[in-house]
């Protein structure tokens, strides 16, 4: 009988490095990498498929801290593997200003990260976004270069999570029978034991979505390595129960809170160096022990090699798909599209725009991975081209999410964060607050994704004030690093779609109308929503004001513009379908486009933030509170969004 | 036995005024009034214990239609039962401006709408917070004054939604027996059947969390009977799983996608007049029938006069507590708090600050109703005088949701719609993000709500920019109907609680800061956080430069205040704890306190809308991207919000 004796160093190891970390960092959580440590030595030292020389390799297993408060394990591990990208300096630097080691894992800082984490329930949501990745990948260019698993560590606090709810029910859906997920079963959070808030049999709940269930003592390596073993071959997604106790191995503090957020102390070090009998100084670790986990790092490099020959000999399409490259002349038929659009002049709304792009685009790019939470027909998502991915076959390029807007967006997050997929998902405008924690992600990590936000106003029309976004484009351009698109007509659209794709390292909004809008643009000779905003009705000079308006309100000030020429009055209409670009045009630029007459804003939305454009003198005219049931026109009436108030404000202004 | 016969005409009653409903209003949503009557018929006529004559009545069951779309079928039965605020006229004015009948349930437009529904998994998630509400306002005044079901309708929509999984969880845990969710499985959604996105064993779930389960058939009223007889009675909350047929009567359309989100037609409403054996013109409802529903609106009516008695006997206290009077001089300790800062100067965090106000409170008010998601201690939000609500005692006045922002945020808004309750609820500030979809529907209801949102910037420190909000506060501001206060000491913090606990009509936000800061308040005479903004240094005649400031950002404003007179340099520091009370002073006391010398703002968190307060010739001293992973105050340097970055920018624009 194996006694695992090399195996509880190893792991202690990781508890010393980790809890020291800590301890000189004067910050961090050293409860859950004491209690983990077994089981990720277990699996790290035996199971997981990594090459340390190559992080990035493409078919490596894919894990996931989603208890990312954690992160000390991690970072311990990685070193102990012989990570290329980690020193015991940056061990030792551990939360501190520019270090790699950051406080919670941060996808890009270092490699070998394969998601930032923190905000719980996240990373097992996205988890089973790669996992379905992995299926894809495979599915579309052969196992023989992507077969591989998906490994998670969540704690109770991610069970709790109702995004994690909503994603294991897909995963469970899907019999992504590749992804493992061990919960950290401690019993301990920050407020107390579990049961003060926690009667759910988290078993018999996951076997009702389906997983494969298997319980073990988390601090048991046969167990740990039976069932790591058995979830090998597993034909569901598998859940590892691990019972473990927090700190492990913490004198006083262990199968308490007190061990969850703080450092442990000097004194609780001490007793712990000889409960584990460790007699080795801060962040020495023996040379026997880092030699074995330095073996067990190098496991895999000959499959690696291997891995780089088949996928070699895949061709130049693999590779780009890996690298995220596109097609040239992806956009060809969009471009076509705004040809089109100028000579017939549809009126339609953007939602529809948007699906005449959405047409032209996903048989371009089977990289292009769509979806809808359960708003496929309204949000206009599905194309001719789509196929919607099955449960009896993991296939296709549409996901149907259902009602799961967060499990959506973290899905989406964790299809890009696999490489190869550009992800785009549909759901009201409205609903976006459902899922901001994983748009946030999104941005923070800079992934290239797309959300398509439909019934982006009042004019939304009976549904009423629970289904009109109001405050909504505000927030989200108060995101930082994502890109909020509202386009006023079909080449706008299309235009966004360019732009949207085009953002390697930023996730993209496309706010749509419900309701019919026409035609405004004159001309297609250069995407003009690149420049965030511009003139689109009247001239620069002699202006005597200047109109700002976006999406469907760009043609109330288009006619609005109209009726003030007859009147002897000329404006200047800027359409600006991306405020954030805008901001990043030179300021000659800025300053030539919105002019020095008195500025006048036309959006059904909060005027929340548009004093940035229209400056303290200027004019709002937008929405003040909640909207209302009522049919689409008759609310713009009553809220006072029409032609005719834009014309009384400029009218105003220029008696002033 | 029963045929039933009458049942049966008065389901379809409901059936054929949704679907006219609908037709006329040539909007709405059919398919699930039309599959779940049979069982709201036997709900509203023989069980639920409501008194049309008294909609308010504290002691009636309540409803909650979880799925909105179906308020055709809620106005239908209000009709019915002879609700006296609707009318036959409303029924025809279904979704059109100004109508009590909303396109979705508003609370508030019409007597008998227990809460605004529309947004899925919102419904049963705040349901979940109205049957909590009952046990603790029985176990305060009594079973004679308070002993009713909560009763709810919900779509598989709803049970997608993770904000409704963990509702049910807390639900389990606290063995709510009087919470009796109707499930209307028909297995349709607006995408398709549900298995394109769901193998759930939904039973089995509900089991896992500790409900009890009951499975009928939705259309067979003996088995309806006897599954809403057995739930009266059970120890647990109860879940009856309704299997029903979408669109019911409808001759094509039935158990289709197609009846979900539109009006059924004059083709198949001819059809399923023949089908149901239903020859009346639209919107008529036979005597005999329409007597029948009169009749079963009655049966509480004597119930609820002898409750009145009961709630007479009670006396004062409890008519106060069901009406939300605070008691007199509730906050003077709060006063004497405000007093004691002033002469001891303390230098807290203000979370800390949060904390000394709720200990000055909580034993006033025992209608306050605290809690966090599994953060009491870094939210400081539990005093000495919080008794958490424990599973074996439903008793208390402080509520452990787990990590559950969601439905923290949710069920807050149960415990304020019951009545009688204030509810104030915990997370980290950027957490506010999962609860969002909650607090707006706690805005758009205008309930009197608190949210205790700390580590409110970059000040968390090392736990980096998963923790670190930057939008969140613009975000917040945005959204109309509530208030997000900074403060920025011990003394702002308690005006802020006077204020936020005083809005009867809307929540408010505290965002609180991790670390700590000096007292800056040199007076206490007046409330002036109630003026949204105020000169707190300085004077308003002469200054050379205002600067503005929120939070922990306005000692720093002070500071290069302080260095600025040394220099010869008069400015005048504004707080502005409160934007939105600020925009609701008279414009000559905004005038009055922002001035017309150059304004520079200061707040660690997204420059998104602070033009609106200092234009476009004034500076914004804040965070243009995500935070970092560093100590507080490495990261306020490596940002650029310090006291020299002020004096500098003052110093650029009086160079200007």
């Amino acid at each position: 009988m194996a006694t695992y004796a090399k195996e509880r160093k190893m792991a202690n190891a990781i508890r010393f490095l980790a809890a020291e970390m800590i301890e000189k960092a004067k910050s961090g959580h050293p409860g859950m990498p004491l209690g983990i440590a077994d089981v990720a030595t277990m699996l790290f030292s035996k199971f997981i498929k990594v090459n340390p020389q190559n992080p990035k390799w493409f078919d490596r297993d894919r894990f996931v801290l989603s208890a990312g408060h954690a992160s000390s394990l991690l970072y311990s591990l990685f070193y102990l593997l012989g990570y290329k990208d980690i020193t015991l300096d940056d061990l030792q630097n551990f939360r501190q200003l520019g270090a790699k080691t950051a406080g919670h894992p941060e996808y890009g800082h270092m490699l070998g990260i394969d998601m930032t984490t923190g905000p719980l329930g996240e990373g097992i949501s996205s988890a089973v976004g790669m996992a379905l990745a992995e299926k894809l990948t495979s599915d579309m260019f052969g196992s023989e270069v992507c077969d591989h698993k998906t490994y998670v560590i969540m704690g109770d606090g991610c069970l709790m999570e109702g995004v994690a709810m909503e994603a294991i029910a897909l995963a469970g859906h899907w019999q992504l029978n590749k992804l493992i997920a061990i919960w950290d079963d401690n019993q301990v959070t920050i407020d107390g034991r579990t049961d003060i808030a926690s009667s759910t049999d988290m078993k018999a709940l996951f076997a009702a979505h389906q997983w494969n269930v298997i319980s073990i003592d988390g601090h048991d390596f046969a167990q740990i390595e039976k069932a790591l073993a058995a979830a090998q071959t597993s034909e569901r997604p598998t859940l590892i129960a691990a019972r473990t106790k927090i700190g492990y191995g913490a004198p006083d503090k262990c199968d308490t809170p007190k061990c969850h957020g703080s450092p442990l102390g000097a004194e609780e070090l001490t007793g712990m160096r000889q409960n584990l009998d460790w007699p080795f100084a801060p962040f020495e670790v023996p040379e026997d022990v880092l030699a074995d986990w330095r073996q067990a790092g190098e496991r895999n490099e000959a499959l690696d090699k291997e891995w780089q020959k088949r996928a070699q000999a895949k061709g130049r399409t693999f590779a780009d798909f890996v690298a995220g490259k596109l097609p040239q002349n992806w956009d060809n038929k969009l471009n076509e599209l705004k040809e089109r659009a100028l000579q017939e002049k549809p009126e339609v709304a953007t939602r529809k725009a948007s699906n005449m792009c959405l047409e032209a685009i996903v048989p371009q790019l089977p990289q292009l991975i769509g979806g809808s939470a359960d708003l496929s027909s309204p949000n206009m998502t599905k194309t001719t081209a789509s196929a919607p991915i099955k449960r009896q076959n993991l296939s296709g390029n549409y996901i149907e999410y259902g009602i799961r807007e967060h499990a959506m967006a973290a899905i989406m997050n964790g299809l890009a964060l696999h490489g190869g997929f550009v992800p785009y998902g549909g759901t009201f405008l409205v609903f976006s607050d459902f899922m901001r924690p994983a748009m946030r992600l999104a941005a923070l990590m800079g992934l290239r994704e797309i959300y398509v936000l439909t019934h982006d106003s009042i004019g939304v029309g009976e549904d009423g004030p629970t289904h009109q976004p109001i405050e909504h484009l505000a927030s989200l351009r108060a995101m930082p690093n994502m890109l909020t698109f509202r386009p006023c007509d079909v080449i706008e659209t299309a235009e966004a779609w360019q732009l949207a794709i085009a953002q390697e390292k930023r996730p993209s909004v496309l706010a749509l109308s419900r309701q019919n809008l026409p035609l405004l643009r004159e001309n297609t000779r250069e995407n003009l929503t690149a420049k965030g905003a511009y003139i689109i009705r009247g001239k620069a000079e002699g202006r005597q004001a200047t109109l700002i308006a976006t999406g469907s309100e760009v043609a109330l000030a288009v006619a609005a513009y109209e009726e003030l020429k007859t009147k002897g009055i000329a404006t200047a209409v800027v359409s600006m379908p991306c405020q954030e670009l805008f901001d990043e045009q030179p300021f000659a630029y800025q300053d030539a486009v919105l002019g020095s007459a008195p500025r006048i804003a036309v959006e059904a939305a909060s005027k929340f933030g548009w004093e940035k454009y229209v400056g303290l003198n200027g004019d709002i005219i937008g929405m003040d509170g909640f909207g209302a049931s009522a049919p689409a026109k008759d609310l713009y009436a009553h809220f006072g969004i029409t032609k005719d108030e834009i014309v009384e404000a400029v009218e105003d202004a220029l008696k002033k």
